[in-house]
């Protein structure tokens, strides 16, 4: 099931996605809303609305991003890094809830980088409360799967120590269009990635590929801190990394899941 | 003014703190029920209960903590960093809203560390909602002051690049144990900060010393993210850092606001 968020004469809901429509385009998709959360049980009220009508908002609200770093060795490589080692720790950063925004939003382009970077993510959505999540047990906190965009200043990367602000600034994590919950570890190990500026491909990648398997990261970030319903876990970027401009139009398109599209503006 | 939040017969609410008791003890200290929220136009409702009859809590729910790193030359001397230069960036990170505990709450030693560290720090509660704050702006965003705890296991900080996990585990964030309001910015830059374990003192420093000012960090922040009411900004560490164990009780006192003490035990 596709679950999206959306707002619809300035009330918000949950919605289940049906229908199919051609990459790009929201033409035949209609929402089914939901009674209730998606992080409880829940049922469909059967009360339609075309998806072209709403206004999609990111498919959840985390109360935090946790993110990794040097995840794909082919994009350790691109920007010049060691890989690591096999003892290594992955390399976990957050990404504050203000820096989360939705499909088809702005990304703003902040005023104290002149290098912003689009970073094309397999997102993780938690389902439920846990933590020193066993390695058997990851697929039990997983509701599904997003597209995210690790937006990052590179420039402020390379000079600042940690990177709160090189990828924590606002409408630095657009998450979207909905979550797939139809997927299983199994499969989301095994998804094309791509990004695209302005139609031209720039990332192409596959999950296959991921240095640190899915359930490793969820095990990993759990040992320290408790995930709650709706908190986000981005899993590394592929190679192709590169610059976004004002005026830029970034998609991130997930095999199984669908494209995050958003457009770069300056910051008013 | 000192503004607590705290629960009584499973109802929270948020009060003014009234009366003098001695360093440690509430005795004496009486909650005025506060009608609404500080963050906005608030009475006091005249209600009155004895702070010994109530569970303090965190005085805020910060959406996120941002704290700063090597602010304090002597505390950078103490774990071998390089002073930072004139032109070099603070260092900026985050510790998730999942880290917040309060006063008098547990510091849960987490099994991933065998090296838990005391940090006592001036913490910025953040007053409304802002961003790009210039400077001449900044007193107009804080709400108050609290003492913070930035507990950090310093191993697991040591062999990760980002320190998420190092300084973002659950509990890794006391404050408390009540925002005191009545202090101004040049005030709060002439403070002195202690840290005990077990009555015995670990740091001690003064405001005076950080090497960038309350004024610096939060124009620093706010120039990548939107702070929200109740979020919180932690100003650096003095000199004195050191170990923590299972069993310890560990106090962070701030001249003109209070004690902050938690009690050290094995994550259950």
């Amino acid at each position: 099931m596709r679950i999206a968020r959306f707002s619809i004469d300035g009330n918000v809901a949950f919605g289940a996605v049906e229908g199919e429509a051609p990459p790009g385009s929201t033409e035949g998709l209609v929402l089914d809303i939901i009674k209730g959360i998606p992080f409880a049980d829940f049922e469909l009220s059967g009360t339609k609305v075309p998806l072209s009508k709403v206004r999609l908002l990111p498919p959840v609200l985390p109360s935090k991003v946790v993110a990794i770093g040097r995840n794909y060795a082919e994009h350790v490589a691109e920007l010049g890094n060691e890989l690591p080692g096999p003892s290594e720790p992955p390399v976990a950063f957050l990404k504050p809830s203000t820096s989360v925004t939705g499909p088809g939003a702005a990304i703003e382009y902040p005023s104290f980088s002149q290098e912003l970077h689009h970073e094309a993510e397999l997102a993780v959505v938690i389902g439920r409360m846990c933590r020193e999540v066993p390695r058997e047990r990851v697929a039990d906190v997983i509701l599904g799967y997003t597209c995210a965009n690790d937006v990052t200043a590179r420039d402020v990367q390379k000079r600042e120590k940690q990177w709160s602000r090189a990828k924590g600034f606002d409408t630095a994590c657009p998450l979207g269009p909905w979550v797939e919950t139809g997927i299983d570890l199994k499969r989301a190990a095994d998804l094309t990635i791509q990004c695209t500026v302005n139609g031209e491909q720039r990332q192409l990648g596959r999950t296959t590929d991921m240095i640190r398997p899915i359930e490793d990261l969820i095990v990993h970030i759990s040992e320290a801190m408790t995930l709650l319903p709706g908190d986000v876990v981005l899993t590394g970027t592929p190679a192709g990394v590169g610059p976004l401009g004002v005026g830029d139009e970034v998609a991130v398109t997930i095999e199984g899941i669908g494209t995050l599209t958003n457009k770069v503006i300056k910051r008013g």
